[in-house]
């Protein structure tokens, strides 16, 4: 038998709680989803004035980064024509997202779930995802 | 030019937090989704136990709720065989959903969204779903 | 070689006008489509105040009727459970729709498009659908 | 509650006669689709002769361009293969779409809905929405 660890609803809104304080200080509306190690969906939060097409590539890149424990960005590095990787950004219907913006969440070495940002540059929803890892980190002292 | 009311994402919480008080009240953890009155999603609340089927059906009812201004289980009562609406709960690849649960959030006359439930029986989760509706009203005052 | 009669887009825009007229005057704000005889969408119109989950549906109705030649409240008839033609509703992904709202154009005994409606009940979607094939035979002299 | 402006259907046939206009004037048939700021079909019309897979790329261009409030073309500069956006092609099922030909519609400073274009290169695909654009400008006064 296998004991999985797995993100709470508390701990998945500290990460949304997170990104979204570091999104308002960059002045930028985001979506926000958070899924557990398996892919699934935990929470999502779309702030007033977040993009519509957003919504999905939040998810997305929550996804990817959660159940290939894979931050989108690194996938994005191997994805180039020529490299044996290329061709994963439309795996999965086009749900392996390898634009920047989604990282795995880890805590004592394991990965338990995956946050993923959309709305603004890649590099805004890199700082803005990380921002919630840093956060969930300090309430779980 | 069209002027639309919209629910903010404040305002997507307290349904959130009114369908959840519920929720932990008849002991069913709930997926829970809100919509805004295009159909697109504002938040999204998997409560710990939350079913990962009820992720997407959460989301289909209020989906189908917000953008078609009509809740669910009243499709479910005219989709019967034979009725000229039969056929409904497979249009929009099964997006549309007809199983109970999903409510159109209704401010001032108007249709600015709408709240999803599952995990639950189809009553249970039209209970909740009421329940967030009556709490957004509560703290609208 | 084939030789097929394809509606124009004048004629589309008289099928859409025609339909308009009628949602109009029973006050309901309707979807609209027309299609070609191969099911291709010519032309759409959304009124304002006309359903988001409409969008598809009317357009699944319009295919429907134009590609199947066929209505589709004939289609509702024959699907019930129990008649070998049960289940033709979630064929194609859900495109086949038997929903009342979708008819075909027929053209001195060829059918030629389709048109579909979709926002008020399924009797009020086929009156419409059928005051724009009239309006059309009306402009065709 | 937040109060959002959208394209009226009104304004949607305006953007699409600039656009058919242009379209005329440079002898190529289009296919041309108005979204409203939420991605979704306000209007659709394809010309005679307007390509069969435009129908459903011109849709893409348009939901891409009026949710997320950027012109596909820029999209384009930023999906190439070493840089952090690139993947967002075939975001969203593949709707997300950077080819040349979407423009967001912009009225005093807000995103209102989104004009795609396909059928021609996408240098003339981007010349008659912004040809749809102006039109609607000048009937706005």
């Amino acid at each position: 038998m296998l004991t999985i660890k797995r993100l709470s609803i508390d701990e998945a809104h500290h990460l949304i709680t997170g990104a979204r304080l570091k999104a308002e200080e960059i002045g930028v509306p985001m979506c926000i989803a958070v899924v557990d190690e398996s892919g699934n969906l935990i929470a999502f939060e779309r702030m007033n004035g977040g993009k519509v097409t957003s919504i999905t590539i939040a998810q997305d890149k929550a996804f990817t980064a959660g159940a290939a424990r894979k931050a989108t960005h690194e996938y994005n590095k191997a994805c180039v024509p020529g490299n044996l990787a290329f061709g994963i950004h439309t795996a999965i219907g086009g749900r392996l997202c390898v634009v920047g913006g989604g990282l795995p969440v880890t805590i004592d070495g394991e990965v338990v779930g995956g946050i993923g940002l959309s709305s603004g540059t890649p590099d805004q929803d890199m700082v803005c995802a990380q921002a919630g890892i840093d956060y969930l980190q300090q309430q779980m002292g």
